[in-house]
């Protein structure tokens, strides 16, 4: 694929100084894994660190969202700058990303203080566990403030890219059906806040109660840590409750860097991000490499000649033979 | 972690004398990443390449676990071994893998030609790619005619392992919301046949229409081949279509084999399994390294010292460094 050459120094400059469509650019060289990336890796890393990352997830149906730009008004009437990445994992059985995203686009389209983007990477080699922490680091080092990371879908994938926020918001609604016996211990090791939106309806104090439940049991058993996850109750789509929500993530915040734990989180962060780059580069090594390359081993493997594990030493051997 | 040893050999036969506990067992080295199981790929390769490998996948709701019941006991009525592999992306959101498979466990329990596991994977190092096709080689191996892979998640990565099958299937279902709107294009290009589940509901036809509409419209763009997407209708809790089903799958796997496509697809999948296996290896060895190692790197990412482009150079000479 020839690629166009990108004016990095000159890009970055302009995305600083706030220009939405350079900021745009920044993270479309990301979704493209542009090659231009590594100059623009180290152009950004002077003034990366500012900004707190937030993750919202929880299952479909729940006002993500909605809760996303509650979030984001109330952060910007604060006078926030606030970049949202909505990652979409482009299930074909999901959809409502774009236009959600569109949507979103619309209210903020004049606010130059507000950056969203939804992040589809499908098919993409090393997918989103490679595009999102680049992505963030852009949103960072740009000048947002508060970066929001909504995730779409419900797979593993997601919540794992939740994990490199540091402070994950676990949304749940009343009338998800089986939405709390299903989530179980799961929501309690990746949550730092609790929502319980649509609190106006039906059955909303019972997700109240069960979670107040779950998390006195587990105390000490899945978070040995002192921070007491709070719950709070909005609807998200009157804005009620959204001053909770901003002081709950604010007193997270201090809990945070009182107990050291916002430094290991980005350590954690910047970990995951420096593997991605390091497992794509083998990826495309392994699919150039000339001789006995990864199609021919899988033939042999396919044919009975080679086991696969084998096959993985053999290609481990030429990868290193091939640096 | 101290992993007991494990007779490898004598395992392997025992599997393959039809003994579900050994079968059990050997898909549980696998779960488990067990160091043994390079010594038990080599042992079962010889006897790989028989089983054929079917694909079910659809949005929550649409009678997954129904229908791979109705097609597992139609192909048990016509006497062949049937494995099934039920793959749980174990988000935190979703949990009726384990029941769904409990009670079909029940139904099959003393059936010595039927064998059904959930795979769980949840914090797995390389996850479900990297259990998945060796999962599917165990159960290869050991004699079964059918693996019939079914995803219980909606995400990317769950239809990646689906592509690991020689034939998909996409159940769709009425009443759905926005289904088919929101499947759009994806399902096209990885389904082989759809099943339109629940039949006999209001809406089915819509269903079907919607399909043929854009099957039509997208032939020719999105796959080029001659193969003609059927569509299936079926009630798979009354059983109804099955027979309709397994032809349409039979009809499917006559054309991959006319078409060299069975090869190319089985290719692809040793293809997967092996660099999976090489991702694993290279994970691995970057938590194991000393000196510079990854989190020290990432320290110096978090601190502005490194981009992180720079620090995977470092990680890379590390690894090649190593070998």
């Amino acid at each position: 694929m020839v690629r166009a050459p990108v004016a990095v120094t000159e890009l970055v400059e302009r995305a600083r100084d706030g220009q939405p469509r350079a900021v745009a650019k920044l993270i479309s060289l990301v979704e493209d894994a542009h090659p231009s990336l590594r100059e623009v890796a180290a152009a950004l890393t002077p003034y990366t660190g500012g900004a707190r990352v937030i993750g919202l997830t929880g299952p479909p149906g729940v006002g993500k969202s909605t809760s996303t730009s509650m979030l984001l008004s109330t952060l910007r009437a604060d006078g926030k700058r606030v970049g949202v990445l909505a990652i979409d994992p482009t299930s074909p059985f999901s959809g409502g990303a774009l236009l959600g995203d569109r949507i979103r686009m619309t209210e903020h389209a004049t606010d130059p203080g507000v950056f969203i983007r939804s992040m589809a990477t499908r098919g993409h080699l090393g997918g989103l566990a490679w595009a999102t922490p680049q992505a963030v680091r852009v949103l960072d080092a740009v000048g947002f403030d508060v970066v929001l990371v909504e995730t779409v879908g419900v797979g593993q994938s997601e919540v794992d890219v939740v994990r490199l926020a540091d402070t994950t918001v676990v949304l749940l609604a009343p009338g998800m059906g089986d939405g709390i016996q299903a989530a179980k211990a799961g929501v309690l090791e990746i949550a730092d806040v609790f929502v319980v939106n649509k609190a106006d309806r039906d059955g909303a104090e019972v997700v109240v109660r069960d979670l107040k439940q779950m998390i006195s049991f587990a105390r000490g058993e899945i978070r040995g840590e002192s921070w007491r996850q709070p719950i709070v109750r909005t609807v998200a789509s009157q804005g009620e409750g959204a001053g909770d929500l901003v002081r709950a993530l604010a007193e997270h915040h201090d809990w945070l860097v009182a107990h050291g734990e916002l430094a290991r989180r980005r350590a954690a962060r910047a970990a995951a991000e420096v593997e991605a780059i390091v497992l794509r580069r083998i990826r495309s090594e392994l699919a150039d490499l000339n001789g006995a390359g990864l199609p021919v081993l899988a033939d042999q493997v396919v044919n009975r000649e080679l086991d696969p594990y084998a096959a993985a030493d053999k290609l481990i051997d030429e990868l290193r033979a091939g640096g």
